[in-house]
């Protein structure tokens, strides 16, 4: 066995080992009643505590350096899984121990904290524990950045989205930054100055929104033979990839939220199930990172599901499922409904024009609060002063303002502006599939999803991580990620 | 830190992953759709083999012979557990590892084959496969009688009934053998004298079958903070103490199997809920083995749930549930149809007083096939000769004889006898808890099974496995496991 092998062989093992921590976490909010939290608990840790002993086996370093010295003998795909296991170990080894246990202890602390201080809007409350998961935080960006040989931040991205860097993040979002402020004008002025939107009326049950919403997904290729729809607090995708399970949440009486999360879900569930089955279980064989991962969910929601010519097909069925009568349930009423632009002051109800300007706000204070430009007990006054000026919103509260987002309160710095990157990544796919495939916007026309998904399938899913995030959008696109995309379908959508 | 101390950490970890296994089988059983099946089977065998590591470390020998040396220091509850970790180590070595792969080979082959021939009703097909198992079967028995210092057949026993013997078993079904034959004739007869049943009409739809078992499993003492009831193909137990999942199935049109379904797994789940919280995860903290275990589920199912006391208790909720009317739903009727006995050729869907007799076929045929004097061609032949001899019924084909059991076919000797062991437990302990507390019948009547659960709980599951089957049956009801509680039960219900 070579070492390239033996690192296979361990690799495998880990990966096996995570699919069984997405089955842990998946029942977790799905289905495991309270009194199981403890034990789960337990079992999650057990695994994290097996999966590091795999992971930084004395052996390891010697079988990567062994590795490493027969390149020239892998091909380009074990040559970028050897890559992936480099950056994964030294991901595992970066930190040590006492800081692991620091982390995870500070990141508990904080959120039960501010769990319960947002009810209150006590952001006051919250500053000595954010504090110290700041602290900590920064400790790992730095333990990080030694080991990765990056900058302190591009340490943290890194876990995210391997290989995208704040430099290039500075040049994409100073472009956004450019045009999006008045953009958010001049849509939310052309629509007040539109036809207004018709309330719904209908039966708008649970049980229907469900029975659409897996009609939907059917639609778009979810293929329950492979994977679940099941009902959590916060929508999300899990699972390994034959077995890929989405969830969602239901409002009796309103179906737009729900059926956009089954969608958007979908489009995670696609890529998942379309990661190159030869390469199962290695770190080659894994979605690219969190960039592409949400180019796939907002590409079937915001670009192909939000289309007039989805939404035409999609209303009558929708008025059949809700028994929906007059000119509220005209695909006319409904595309409105699906376009409209509010400046709402929180990012998980934000629109696809509002959401980036969100997106920078976050981007600004967690890349200064990481450099040590930004102290915790600034952060309210940053985040009105840069709503005020990104998003023309005044903040009426923290509970709604800096406190509205639990990532920072948990930990997680760098997660953020995989969001819009992947916004861009969206618009920037779909209009290359459109434009290699005629019978893309006609498939999705007519409810026929299989022209988009083979292209995407052959383009973005079956590419597993085996280029970086640059190279995919480069070979699928012809060009690397950037606002040009994003600004034309902005543009046609929604001034036209 | 000491050697048991260390030891108590490994058993710790050890029953974590044990935990992880549950959640995988029942998410299995229960959630997965079929496309996982690769996936899971990866990942319950890099389960397997990390428990195997954990539990055959190098050091093991020497801690629990380090451990044994301190007996005097540690507590009963102490030495029971370090008796149980020697068993559970004991039974891990025994086996070399090609034979742990040539019986997991021999098994899903066999389990195969003979899933297609039943449906052919082909003995000849499935010979080859089940003399490759049993051949498999007595090499493990003679492998472990050689580690635990016991008998062949015992040492698979003590598999599923830690200490139970066969001397034993066959005293007791001896006495079992000795009246039971006759004892089903006059049951009958009997009941071919009385009223008829009459059949039940009423709107026996599955969601009011759920909401009916949910109510009872309530009363039971079953608590949803603690579990899930859920459907499957084969009723089940399965989770941890505080997160116990049970399973059920219904027919549209009949409620009585999935109603008794839900108690008798019920049973299970209480038991599981009540061990000692001080020693979760540690092998004295467990149920004490598959007799006790059926107690606890037969108990609730046979002893409590027919007696006419709740019957008559659960009959306006029931002609409430089904909306049934007239003497068909009247309380003698319902009774009759809980207390029905026939000669079915079919063990699940036997009633209490022909099971034992099933199980008495099943013990003497695998006893015989252990100890090598009963081939695998002449089952049948044996087969149709016990069930005329003990059951009084001639076997129609072997579909429906001794191919109906999915456990000889799956490597599973030594399981059987623990099923009419634990009939026997319930109809004691029963009898003792009913003896100790008069409320507990009085309970019953009503509904409230607080009382017996209290008692259940103190003289059964909180003792965990710190004692032994017949020391736990002696503290509890005064005797080591017979029939004569049993008998009298049946004679009871049948013959008054």
């Amino acid at each position: 066995m070579t070492a390239y092998q033996d690192l296979e062989a361990r690799f495998r093992r880990l990966g096996v080992l995570g699919g069984v921590e997405q089955v842990l976490h998946w029942d977790r909010a799905v289905m495991m009643p309270q009194g199981g939290a403890t034990a789960r608990s337990d079992q999650l840790a057990e695994l994290s505590r097996l999966e590091h002993d795999l992971m930084t086996a004395p052996e390891m370093a010697d079988l990567l350096a062994a590795a490493a010295e027969t390149t020239s003998e892998l091909s380009p795909w074990q040559r970028a899984n050897l890559g992936g296991m480099q950056r994964l170990w030294r991901h595992a080894t970066a930190l040590p121990g006492d800081l692991v246990t620091a982390l995870s202890h500070a990141n508990s602390a904080c959120e039960m904290i501010w769990r319960e201080a947002r009810g209150r809007n006590d952001f006051t409350a919250v500053v000595p524990a954010l504090e110290t998961v700041l602290a900590r935080v920064r400790d790992k960006a730095q333990a990080k950045a030694v080991a990765l040989d990056l900058g302190p931040y591009d340490a943290l991205l890194d876990a995210y989205d391997p290989g995208m860097r704040q430099a290039e993040i500075d040049a994409i979002f100073g472009d956004l930054r450019g045009f999006l402020p008045d953009l958010i004008g001049q849509v939310i002025d052309r629509q007040a100055a539109g036809p207004a939107l018709l309330p719904l009326g209908g039966e708008i049950t649970v049980a229907a929104q469900r029975a659409l919403g897996e009609r939907i997904m059917a639609a778009i290729g979810f293929d329950t033979d492979f994977g679940r729809l099941d009902v959590s607090h916060h929508p999300f995708t899990a699972g390994v990839p034959d077995d890929v399970r989405i969830t969602t949440r239901y409002k009796e009486g309103a179906f737009t939220e729900s059926l956009m999360g089954v969608i958007h879900e979908t489009g995670h569930a696609l890529y998942e199930r379309g990661l190159p089955e030869a390469w199962r279980w290695q770190p080659v064989g894994v979605a690219r990172g969190m960039t592409i991962h949400e180019s796939q969910s907002l590409l079937m929601e915001m670009q192909a599901c939000r289309s007039p010519a989805f939404v035409s097909f999609a209303t009558p069925i929708m008025r059949d499922t809700f028994a929906g009568t007059g000119p509220a349930w005209a695909a006319d009423n409904l595309l409105r409904l699906y376009h409209k632009v509010d400046r709402t002051p929180i990012r998980v109800e934000a629109d696809e024009v509002m959401y980036p300007a969100h997106i920078l706000l976050r981007y600004d204070l967690e890349t200064a609060m990481v450099a040590g430009d930004l102290a915790v007990a600034d952060l309210p006054g940053a985040w009105c002063d840069g709503m005020r000026a990104l998003l023309g919103i005044d903040v009426a509260d923290d509970k709604d303002g800096c406190m509205q987002d639990i990532h920072w309160y948990g930990g997680d710095f760098g997660y953020f502006p995989t969001y819009t990157l992947g916004a861009l990544a969206a618009a920037q796919l779909f209009r290359a599939a459109c434009d290699a495939d005629a019978g893309v916007m006609a498939g999705i026309g007519r409810g026929d999803f299989t022209p988009l998904l083979a292209w995407l399938r052959a383009h973005v899913h079956s590419k597993g991580s085996s280029l970086g995030t640059n190279e995919l959008l480069e070979e699928a696109t012809g060009a690397p990620l950037g606002v040009a995309a994003f600004r034309a379908h902005i543009d046609a959508r929604y001034l036209a």
